[in-house]
């Protein structure tokens, strides 16, 4: 059954590979692509959303997002991992003939799930901000929205606590009181953090075979992410990248890959814990617990790793013939 | 070697048995009981301590110190664990020729350690007031204490995370900002948290053989130690109680009972987690990382919980023969 998605997304590097790997799946309709800061400024990611439109003739909007968190002070584009405009090396050229549409990302989503009740399921691979936008401006999307997937945050399981602080991943550290509103919402959730994305390696060789086997569209993500490898190798001695939003799309076309864990999930917004996911899953009462009226989410605690790298190898491969 | 010891303690029934306990072992030299609220309010703690004074004939001093958490709206007395007055259903007499110390246990504390440099170590098995109080009076303290040890927190160790919130631990979350003080002063401390002490369990059985074999005291302990034990049996279905603070005198005795884990922690001050200790452990470098310029703690992860039993036997059961 094909699931139309909307992509709220901060591209980067990785983000590019999930695009282009939802683009690439037969199961997936890519309705829009909504930008958030993060990797990337708003502009740069808007822009690099729309050189990809135009490159790929994709038929999903782009729509641009917000600029900045709800509360806490900007942290500012990651421009030591995604490179100065966010597609490492790589400037994309200014796009003339395509214009974002023209409402900001949370109205953008509001009226697709309004439009397509139960149909729309939003896969946010960035900061949680447009998100959180959109259930302040309508709660009600709580109830039309078929699934929220998110890529971020980090449960200390099979060791994986933090990218950006020692206990804080990226995207939601970026904005913990957004993440906070949308982990509490009365939507189903699943959060694909660190304990699975980090468990998942694109290897150098998996990179350089893809650019071979996967025509254009291989040859894309090669280039961009030389700068990404550098990265890993001068600073977490890796030879290869974590595949991490890549894997928010792979939980899309295929649950089985994950293994989930049930519970509440609350965000820390403040101190030198910022960003800290923490799940509640033992279901005990404690005398007091501000997780225990809070819904259920799933968060990922275990991927098979090959199959998923098999999943996109495939769909990948497949998109370059075309 | 006889260690001066400094009990910051709220009795509250297994801050009695850490009294007896250190009362009892030749190794300790009990200099001084300073008293919080916490299990008990600052009124029934001090009494309690004066009354075991009393009728132990202690020499340490007792000494009353804070009546509250330094920022965040007081918890209030955890009757429901430690009974209407803090000793289960026995009210201790009040005392009437004895009296506390005149002084407030943070000044207290800084002027044994200012009279004795390297000699005292403090041991807290309540919220940490008092010790962040007599840091922020006198922060040359940090330097003449010979040692912190805490009972307090839960770090996730062993799947030990929290007893009054699901990620917080009873003494840390009554004051967290104290604690973070605590944690974060360059003095060489060590935590013994519900990761080791809900490793070690006093049966109904054990207790009730201590009450034969331990003359007095254990028939004390056995006494205070009914209300304590129905509570584990109806709330948690236990048929006894967790060492609480007991293992932060065993600590002080022998310490080659527990495995320690070095690195900075920090307390989370505030929402949902408040109270929750995050260790710092692996030594990475991270883009935001506000551990890395806070010394290195031990917190425990790992006891020796039948040898840290037999000490506790024995040491009582030597001072039931005195």
């Amino acid at each position: 059954m094909v699931q139309k998605i909307i992509l709220d997304t901060d591209p980067g590097i990785d983000d590019a590979m999930a695009i282009l790997f939802a683009e690439a799946h037969p199961d997936i309709s890519l309705e829009a692509i909504t930008c958030v800061y993060g990797n990337a400024t708003i502009e740069n990611a808007t822009a690099n959303a729309l050189f990809l439109k135009k490159k790929y003739s994709l038929k999903a909007d782009v729509v641009k997002g917000a600029d900045k968190p709800l509360e806490r002070p900007p942290v500012g584009a990651t421009t030591i991992v995604h490179g100065e405009t966010g597609f490492g090396d790589f400037h994309a050229p200014k796009i003339e003939d395509l214009k974002a549409d023209p409402r900001p990302a949370y109205q953008y989503i509001i009226d697709s799930v309004r439009s397509q009740p139960g149909e729309i399921t939003l896969v946010a691979v960035g900061p949680l901000t447009n998100l959180a936008l959109a259930l302040k401006a309508a709660p009600d999307i709580v109830d039309l929205v078929k699934e929220v997937v998110v890529m971020g945050g980090a449960f200390g399981v099979n060791g994986h606590r933090g990218n950006v602080t020692p206990y804080a991943e990226a995207n939601i550290h970026d904005d913990p009181h957004a993440a906070d509103l949308v982990f509490t919402a009365r939507w189903p959730t699943t959060i694909i953090g660190l304990d699975v994305t980090q468990q998942s390696f694109f290897t150098r060789q998996y990179l350089d075979e893809l650019h071979g086997a996967a025509g254009e569209p291989g040859e894309f993500i090669w280039k961009i992410s030389r700068f990404y490898l550098k990265f890993y190798s001068q600073k977490l001695g890796l030879e290869g990248c974590h595949v991490h939003d890549p894997s928010a799309i792979a939980y899309v076309i295929d649950k089985s890959l994950f293994t989930l864990r049930e519970g509440p999930v609350r965000v820390v917004t403040d101190g030198p814990a910022e960003g800290h996911t923490i799940q509640k899953f033992d279901g005990r009462p404690y005398p007091h617990d501000e997780w225990q009226d809070k819904p259920s989410q799933r968060i990922g605690v275990a991927v098979e790793d090959k199959r998923l790298l098999a999943l996109y190898w495939d769909t990948l491969v497949d998109y370059g013939k075309r």
